[in-house]
């Protein structure tokens, strides 16, 4: 994992550290807690970085017959826990944990040792010294070190954004901007939970929410100020795509239903999220944002962990539903009526990736490039083999050199290391084809394929997300 | 993309040299217009070959930001459009369209420049004045450059097959036949035009059809008809496989109903589709043709296309149903009947590949090598990652050796390349396991390998669709 | 096919040579015939081996056009059955059986000649004397030759096991265990050969089964005799997981209407699975055993076949029904009521590889390492690609190290060569990672892979399936 890691060919060398390595982030989809960032929190080991929150491990560590005290149990020492983790590491290789651990060990501590339990003790202790040292390793210094421009965090239409507010208003240098995800505005297929949110929502817009157009309304008061707070873009986290057909009085009699503490049915509850879904939608046209799709999880599938610590356990896993025709309906409807917004499409299973991949092309109208987009490969497929195959199959289908390209989709300050790891893999498999004499590599097509290095890690995401504030020249000199 | 592009070893290069590049083209399934080859058309520009009709190019261009006055408006000029493309060009590197335009540059105008905003114009004129000048460059000129023996249109029952007629008439040298695709005679969910439809077979078959048995006696005079004219296979376009139980009985119910102008429910729609299979089925085996299917895609998505230009505007994409079931049944009840002829299966979605390439397997009876295919890449797959993962899987599936190759699927008169370009994929890959010594390559099996490169590029389809006729015994030579 | 055939890298041929190649075989689930092993078959001919039973055989002989009379047919002599597959082996080029019918007459007979038409009468002649005159090409010579260490035969609950009794009793130095498949105790959508299939089950119990609860208790009766018997494991073979609600009363009820000769509604057949998959799986936990589940076959789909030969005629493919909800659903009710033994799952269309793959993840639970496993790639998927497949999925997604392996799934004394296949392709893949940078081989890692290689070709297998007898130390030395 040293200088060239990934990068297989003299030409893949060149054009990432030449083109992409020195690049700035925009994570434009995270899950970063921006009370870390208002608070430039420091962290109090390497423990809670890596494994307070982090299901990718748990999963790893479960997988290699760790007990869940030291998996997710809040009653075990940092170091019982770090220990329990250095012990999976090496059972781990050729997992994207292992090499995603080493990238963030050498990137923000600079230990190029390899963790395992030899070395675990002095890691731990070498790392938790820098944390509780090094001011340029609390949140925001974490940010600035690998070069990140913006991030848009994900946020539910009743947060007050208190945190975005005092990070524009200190001036931080870095954008911290937030990104509507209304998905509980859909959940009327748990009334009690609906209900709540419901009274949440009506405080948050200031207003009373008695039947579905105050509802309606008073999402869009919150998305009214979200736009105002910087908000670019919009995420909806779903199991399918749904475009059943709706009426204003059908989902008006769902809603009071749900609202007054009755299931509505299978098919109401399907109602009512496609009538959201082209709500949610149409406001983000006429604001002007684009909207994220991450469709397909099957979540909490196991109730025990879900029972003891809620969603985000690590048992969440890929559905298998048949959902072109819906998606099709669905994006078909916004843009029959021109109110077809910029879209990422994200789907979590790549027996998907091809159908998704030709989906985008139905609807690309010629007004901008790479309008609607197939995201970068998400959870499960955010590792080499997953980017690798997203990234052949919008090749063979579509126009990579228009791809926004890479996210953390992280809750993580060490994360940043996922960017350098797609532009790496993303210069190899150009270089590849260099090599192999399937593209040219001179005259015009040698600065374009260097252009669309660039752009697919840096530009192409400015551009469609329309950012406009001038921007940090370069990541930190110090890295 | 020299003489060796694609060919990524010695063992691949001699394979492909000396046992692929000089076979004839016997392209067996594809859309060309059969009044052109009549006509020996002229074109009147590049642009009209290259985008007048190829939705391919249409949905990059689209996918480029490029306004759809100079993707499909017709008030736009050659020029103006044809800058558009190459200003397309250099953004779809990776993309399948980048080698073919070359490979068609070269092929067809022996131009070698790269295509792009510098070159535009001059590769513009080059072209347009070789188009102007050269008789060879005319529809047929193309067909005998490309070293094409025989194509097989596609064409709907109530055609009367004029233009096909006067080529055997005149004693082409090329085979021209048509294939009998009756896709209109199962829509009966759109009664008003399966109505109208109906009214042409009738006059096209000279007689009355009323009622069910009418119009399956009609179907079988056109199935007569399109026999005599050399037709030797069948091509069906389906969303899904379907094997619906139904009745003679009630299947002329539903005749009637549609014919009636009512729609019949969706059940009974897929009754009629189950019914019209079957017979169509049938009616090839004792024709003795080979039948093609070519199942999955999801059509005609963004209404707003539709509307503008109707069908093949560039909507169209993978849809995700499953069909394991409907298509084993189908295939069966003929198997079962004795009845089941030649057959080629071909899907969309690549998540079928391993299911069609193990279903296949099913129904081979030992009367002839590789009686049921799967056919090549299609559509969306027509190209290299899509073309080498089905002769991949169909390779540890089923028989290569008796793989019956590459078609154009193409209505363009410059898509033949792909044909080269099919030919050096399965070379390279053959090449590749024989260096990695995962293949042997002396004594039996050296002339085995050779025989088989020569059968998927030509001998294998000859013999499928027993060709009889004396066929042009090499491309022209001044290729 | 020499010695470092698939080793495409120095480092890959150290793993396979030094970790790998020397290691016992155990064979936890395979389809041989016992008896053969108890009685030590002599076996009349190399026809008798390779095709009196192997529809992959089978399968690639029609495809190559061979006749039915010369694939299955009785009448014909082994040396015309055996001519034919040799005429059809230089066709199956880049299919897995042209590599294992190599190996298998490299291991078994020393022969290192290819297979083909001209060489086909004299390796007949050479292997069948070999056959007549070498004792140690028996049922158990074969096995000791191979290194066999255990193999897990695959058994209904109404077998006596007469022949696993003796081979205990005898002491043979190979182990041949039982395991548990009690598919037939499903099988109410078919009441005729359900109500003997009972009538079988209650002699076998030596108990009266009148109602479902006598039926649970004759199958625990039946479970408790496999255990005694040395069982290890259970087996299903499932079209599609099922987790629908059933209660004890309704599947009482259901048992009652099948036992009694009426047909179940499919929702009413579905429930009575949902419930029987259920109940063994609890009576696995009990018994400690580990639990196998095979899933997603279309099966006899041709019926001129089935009706010929009955199942495994080799008309079986892949079907392609949803099955993660009902998948997930299962298992977490096992969990969620700690009932859920060690768990394997096997699925057969690669469309449902990464799902698989991460499903898994959820219902590991730290009481031991690698818990619930995703099985090697399994019947179509047996072969390189799709173990190559298998096992990148399983590295992105889990824990490669933890893998128990391969098993060759087989009803043949010549498959063990499948396993030098697999402990081939594995060294491979980890050698190009190592000698592309992405693993490290050195220090504290260099160990480790080398360890995790044995682990996963045996000692994972081993610990999982809690095999406690003392094992043969190496395979057989005249190897």
């Amino acid at each position: 994992m040293d200088n060239d890691f990934l990068l297989q060919s003299p030409t893949a060398q060149t054009l990432y550290h030449e083109c992409a390595e020195h690049l700035p982030i925009i994570d434009y989809h995270c899950h970063l807690d921006p009370r870390l960032v208002a608070e430039d929190h420091r962290f109090r080991s390497i423990t809670e970085l890596w494994l307070d929150g982090d299901h990718y491990k748990w999963r790893a560590m479960r997988a290699n017959g760790v007990e869940e005290r030291l998996v997710t149990g809040r009653e075990a020492s940092d170091w019982e826990r770090f220990e329990a983790w250095a012990r999976t590491v090496p059972y781990a290789l050729r997992n994207p944990l292992y090499h995603w651990t080493h990238m963030e060990l050498r990137s923000a501590f600079g230990i190029t040792r390899r963790l395992n339990p030899e070395t675990a003790r002095d890691i731990f202790d070498q790392c938790n010294e820098r944390l509780h040292d090094d001011p340029s390793l609390s949140a925001r210094g974490l940010m600035r070190r690998y070069g990140v421009e913006m991030v848009c965090t994900t946020d539910d239409p009743v947060d007050d954004l208190r945190h975005h507010r005092r990070l524009r208003d200190e001036g931080f240098d870095i954008k911290v901007l937030p990104t509507w995800r209304p998905d509980k505005a859909m959940q009327v297929d748990q009334p009690e939970a609906f209900r709540s949110y419901v009274e949440r929502l009506s405080a948050a817009a200031d207003m009373a929410v008695r039947w579905f157009p105050d509802f309606v309304d008073a999402l869009q008061r919150r998305h009214d100020f979200f736009a105002q707070m910087g908000c670019l873009l919009s995420d909806h986290g779903l199991t399918a795509f749904e475009a059943e057909a709706w009426t204003e009085e059908g989902v008006s009699a769902i809603f009071d239903k749900a609202l007054g503490g009755t299931l509505p049915t299978e098919r109401e509850c399907a109602q009512f999220r496609s009538a959201m879904l082209y709500i949610f939608a149409v406001q983000d046209y006429e604001a002007g944002w684009a909207q994220q799709y991450h469709y397909g999880p099957l979540r909490n599938t196991c109730s025990r962990l879900y029972r003891q610590f809620g969603p985000d356990a690590g048992c969440d896993s890929m559905g298998d539903r048949r959902t072109a025709e819906s998606m099709a309906r669905f994006l078909d409807r916004l843009d029959r009526e021109g109110r077809l917004t910029r879209t990422i499409l994200y789907n979590i299973n790549p027996a998907d990736n091809a159908m998704v991949a030709t989906m985008i092309g139905n609807f690309q109208d010629g007004t901008l490039p790479g309008k609607v987009q197939w995201g970068s490969g998400w959870w499960f497929l955010d590792q080499r083999d997953g980017m690798e195959q997203q990234m052949n199959t919008l090749s063979t289908q579509g126009l990579l050199s228009r791809f926004v390209g890479m996210l953390t989709d992280s809750r993580s300050f060490l994360s940043y290391p996922r960017h350098e790891y797609f532009r790496r893999i993303l210069c190899n498999l150009l270089g590849q084809d260099i090599e192999a004499g399937l593209l040219p590599f001179d005259g015009y097509e040698h600065d374009r394929i260097r252009q669309m290095v660039s752009d697919i890690c840096y530009y192409n995401a400015k551009r469609y997300l329309r950012i406009s504030r001038p921007t940090r020249p370069t990541p930190d000199p110090s890295l």
